[in-house]
């Protein structure tokens, strides 16, 4: 069989997540749908891990197996014909048929964006978190770089999680400000826990509003305890950015 | 009578446009209906100009006069609060009473967008011009420079515009290209006319993919006809960024 790994960018707003659903309707869903209409077999499609509901992905990457001898070009006009305008393919090659989306991946890389500023917005409220407050960013610079290599990150994983090991190593971690106001956190790390960059960003604004200092950040981090954190960011403001294997 | 000012943001894409309009929603139409509840009599909106159905702006300027003696403050929330989410107010201040949004306008600034990448994309399909072939930016800045400086734009207003002068000053012109490979392209002048940023774009475009050369745009831009010139490029690329007094 054919071996087939493909590279995705999808808006998650109108979406339960990529996760495949019996009800609702999903990236990974629409997507096999469409695959196995065209391939004229059932397609299993394996993700290099889930996105929540609301979240974005520049460069999801996923992998199906296949008895269709349908070139590439054709496979990915195909399927880039057939689903909506809020998903695209931007590249379909066949691959070695060793290669696993998830269990091959060695670092995934995260953008979050913050739109901090005293009115709401009418352009960016799919996209980004809205914060009405001042942030200072130093401080929240400061705090994130304390998160930079191999640590416990039981603090940041969602507590209904069925993982059994909670150590990531975090490989890069920035806050920036780009040309339009936004603030951009990045974040790369050789993997994540459950709604993880979403826990430390809701950490970390509140160091940005003064609510947390930066020792009582590390303690935060340091009680491996989910409870110790705040809030979870909402999923508007998070992007999948690249899988790297 | 009171005089006030607002600054607007809105995402243009849900909108026949900015202007006022019996049988279509428009920008102004909303922001009149909301306002003359609010303050409980009729308002006549005068912006400092139309932008076209799809366009955006980041900061749209208009006034209108009250005899409301709501507070600037609560004015701004509660219009904030009746208009829908793509439309957003972001100041709202009370100006001398001959402050005109249209007359007093010094000069403009609009930013379009251009994704130029083989595949389309899932997320910026509202807020981009999406172009498949590679285009030569060098070539692009180069031949908008020459735009620069006080010239007859005939050849890149709309066809059916009654304006009487064409005349127009370009203060300034770049091409950059963002971190995430959006092309954008800037442009200020003492003011537009009528389709006048999509129609240099799109004749710009034409340069980019080596189908006019800076000698023939030279030819039709010294022309004065607007035939000569190439397609109108689409709205959904285009953003009036600042309005200056």
């Amino acid at each position: 069989m054919r071996n087939i790994k493909i590279v995705i960018e999808y808006e998650g707003t109108h979406y339960h997540g990529w996760q495949r659903q019996s009800d609702d309707i999903t990236i990974e869903g629409v997507l096999e749908e469409k695959l196995g209409i065209i391939t004229g077999g059932k397609v299993t499609l394996i993700g290099s891990g889930r996105t929540d509901a609301g979240v974005h992905a520049l460069n999801q990457v996923a992998n199906f197996k296949t008895h269709s001898g349908i070139g590439e070009p054709n496979l990915l006009r195909a399927i880039n014909s057939m689903i909506p305008c809020d998903i695209v393919v931007k590249s379909l090659v066949e691959v070695d048929e060793t290669f696993h989306a998830r269990y091959d991946v060695k670092r995934k890389a995260y953008i979050y964006k913050i739109l901090n500023r005293p009115i709401r917005s009418a352009l960016y409220n799919n996209y980004s978190w809205h914060i009405y407050g001042e942030l200072d960013i130093d401080a929240m610079r400061k705090a994130a770089l304390t998160l930079k290599g191999r640590h416990d990150f039981s603090s940041f994983c969602a507590v209904n999680s069925d993982t059994l090991n909670y150590v990531r190593t975090i490989i890069d971690v920035d806050f920036t400000v780009s040309e339009s106001g936004m603030i951009i956190f990045s974040i790369e790390a050789d993997g994540f826990l459950r709604y993880m960059v979403r826990n430390i960003l809701g950490t970390l604004v509140d160091v940005g509003r003064g609510k947390i200092d930066s020792n009582l950040f590390a303690g935060i981090f340091n009680a491996k305890d989910r409870t110790k954190a705040a809030i979870t960011a909402p999923p508007q403001g998070l992007f999948l950015r690249d899988v790297f294997y």
